[in-house]
């Protein structure tokens, strides 16, 4: 049970906007100017199917059918499958040709395309068919890599992009979150575990891995609804300095540190990462490098060695690629704007300018699945409360962007790591890992 | 006890070879030419002084005090201290101008330079001084790496690398290694284990990540003495591959392959990893990657996606760094031609291309201190045999690199990384990491 009670204000329906600039801010204009309702089209013409065809074999014959809006099917699947893709009008079909990473995901919030055979099964059968080890790709990727080199993720930019995604309403992430609101990938000791433990293991991983001691002082960027500050100020007993910029997400946390009794061990500063002062025992970041922007990892290195005392040890946790490689277009767009998920060697650019020590690397891909099919479920189940708050529109695109994101994680298009690192001259480090996997939760 | 008995050929007495071309093959050319002995030279100079001087100060002002010739003292130390250099005439002084790291240690090796207060804590007085987090440093060490890029480790190149560090005698090898010669970084679950358990410990480590079953079928780059094909062969009942370019130690290591009754599990194959074929479940590599070259990772990983099976688990041990940099002119003239040590971000140009997931990567720096101060406890325990095979000058050239390197771990000049990782689309990998920490060595 969540201790706070859910915040009085009337919530407004309001939609999955969707709109063609790339961060818009609020998420309440609604806009349908870019895609037309489903019409009959009349029939498909031999052009409208050799380009469907095409785009299919273009993005790796992945194994599915898609279906026109006068019911005519262009197959690439090798075997009979389950998965069809209807799409109900030809502009539809044809905004798939310019970028069919974004005008799938809006016509799929719109309803102008249509999935049978799962969301989920049908995001894999896609990513897997990228999931080639082609070298071109490898060095394409490279190239747009350079290209979102040239965004900016300057400090008004990062707020007006995580006001976004993590101010659209408490109530709505408190429906399918875990009664903690952490909104980042859980660590299962065991596959059954239930999503709360998971959510409970993942902050006892952290705290382990920088091995935290009673009194000391801790700095976290990013801290969300501040679940990881409460945890390790409740349960490791150190201080912590938490920083977020989402004035939702603050106002949250600082009501339930009060309804805790730690609001003198835990001061949660409205703030970017890049203007943390003072100095800390450990720094630690879960689920916020993504919205750094690889442009400031090296700014992002520079704080850290400013504010990690040089017998500390830091974690960033993150979710990442195994390769340098863009987000696609409509999650940049509709989802997360101005986000970047780092290959480690991207990664490397917080650490290797300042000679930090790099000791542990944990990859824990298949934890986030599972983490997300924990979500998707309870958004389902929450469905009616969810058509409270947003029209169809947005239940559709968080419906495709928890999907996809289940799929991209089993497939391995996305990968999560936690990095554990030091000062490079820092011999005061755990002998072994083994610590980590005794008597798990004990020690708090 | 070593089951195989010491080799009946008899011994040359051979001299630490000390040329001045960077990869001179052989071991035995005795060549002075470089540095003259050590003489008188008169009483030193207001400018030898602050030559002297100005270098410590360049070197990062090491708590060390420097005597010279004429037992005039230059120090940096900040508080009174027992290390001392004695530099034993001119000419070894001017030298250092010009390349320190290499005429530090051909002086020490000849004799012209010696040190009171310890050997390794001269060298940890060194490396602390540069573990300052300067970005100008890293930038210069960028620069340095580009030049490195230039580096041939072509097929012959590697060849005569290899039998320059390797092929100087299993005899001298067997004086101060483990009873298996494993000639690289052991793993040590407490600190007090012996050298002998913790050759063993590192061995079920590597082959529990990689998660060898019984009638698995695994390929080995950089064998060594076979301690490690010969250990999966015996204990996880798979089938080994073993690649090296080394002559002395493969002889070695099929007879001990016999010895065990092993030969028809492990064959041991006198070829470059480049040219490894077939396919496999396990690709491991341990205290190879040193050899192989920057300018070659993404060949390694070229010929790893070729031979890994797509459900397989790799392992790179390799000695690293926290940041893109050279190896000092000394070691890499004097002890390993050829060699590169790689930070994380140039590792990942192993496996980036080929998008293989990173799983695991385990700093274990700390255990290559506690190994090498093993083998030097043991090689100056050995020294009246040593000096049965070799001169003063080999004596004192060894007694050197194994005290700078005990320094360089302990003062994380260098780190040791273990990377395990699998085909990007691979799902059958452990759950957690826990299972590496549960009955170690049961499992065999």
């Amino acid at each position: 049970m969540n201790p706070i009670k859910s915040e009085s204000k009337s919530q407004q329906k309001s939609s999955g906007e969707i709109t063609d600039s790339e961060s818009s801010g609020g998420p309440v204009s609604h806009q349908n100017q870019l895609l037309s309702p489903p019409d009959a089209s009349g029939k498909s013409t031999a052009l409208d199917r050799w380009l469907m065809r095409t785009m299919l074999q273009k993005a790796g014959n992945p194994e599915i059918e898609v279906v026109l809006w006068d019911e005519s099917v262009i197959s690439t699947a090798s075997t009979p499958t389950k998965i069809r893709v209807k799409i109900l009008n030809r502009s539809t079909l044809y905004k798939l040709l310019f970028d069919p990473s974004l005008y799938f995901g809006d016509g799929y919030s719109q309803g102008s395309i249509e999935v049978e055979g799962g969301l989920i099964a049908f995001n894999e059968a896609i990513d897997h068919c990228t999931h080639t080890s082609d070298t071109e790709g490898f060095y394409r990727d490279r190239f747009r890599r350079c290209l979102s080199w040239l965004k900016r993720n300057t400090i008004d930019a990062a707020r007006s992009n995580i006001h976004h995604h993590y101010d659209i309403g408490n109530d709505f992430y408190r429906l399918w979150l875990d009664e903690q609101l952490a909104y980042t990938c859980a660590y299962f000791p065991e596959p059954d575990v239930s999503l709360e433990e998971a959510q409970i293991a993942k902050m006892d991983h952290v705290c382990r891995k920088v091995g935290l001691k009673p009194g000391d002082s801790v700095v976290e960027a990013g801290c969300g609804w501040g679940a990881l500050a409460i945890h390790m100020a409740k349960h490791y007993g150190v201080k912590v300095r938490a920083f977020n910029i989402s004035r939702e997400q603050l106002a949250y946390a600082r009501e339930r540190a009060r309804y805790e009794g730690l609001e003198n061990q835990i001061e949660f500063v409205e703030d970017d990462w890049r203007n943390i002062s003072g100095s800390y025992d450990s720094f630690v970041s879960v689920g916020m490098l993504e919205h750094v922007g690889l442009k400031n990892y090296e700014e992002l290195g520079r704080v850290i060695a400013r504010c990690q005392r040089p017998h500390g040890r830091g974690l960033i946790h993150s979710i990442g690629c195994n390769s340098p490689r863009m987000l696609d277009s409509w999650t940049t767009k509709r989802i997360f704007p101005g986000a970047h998920v780092p290959s480690l060697s991207e990664m490397m650019r917080i650490f290797e300018p300042q000679k930090f020590s790099v000791l542990d690397v944990e990859n824990i891909r298949l934890h986030y699945a599972l983490t997300l099919e924990h979500w998707l479920e309870r958004y389902e189940r929450e469905l009616d409360q969810v058509r409270d708050m947003f029209d169809e529109t947005f239940i559709r695109t968080w419906r495709l962007y928890l999907s996809a994101s289940v799929a991209a994680f089993r497939a391995g298009s996305l990968q999560l790591f936690q990095v554990v690192f030091t000062n490079g001259a820092n011999n005061e480090v755990p002998w072994t890992r083994a610590g980590l996997y005794q008597n798990a939760g004990q020690d708090r």
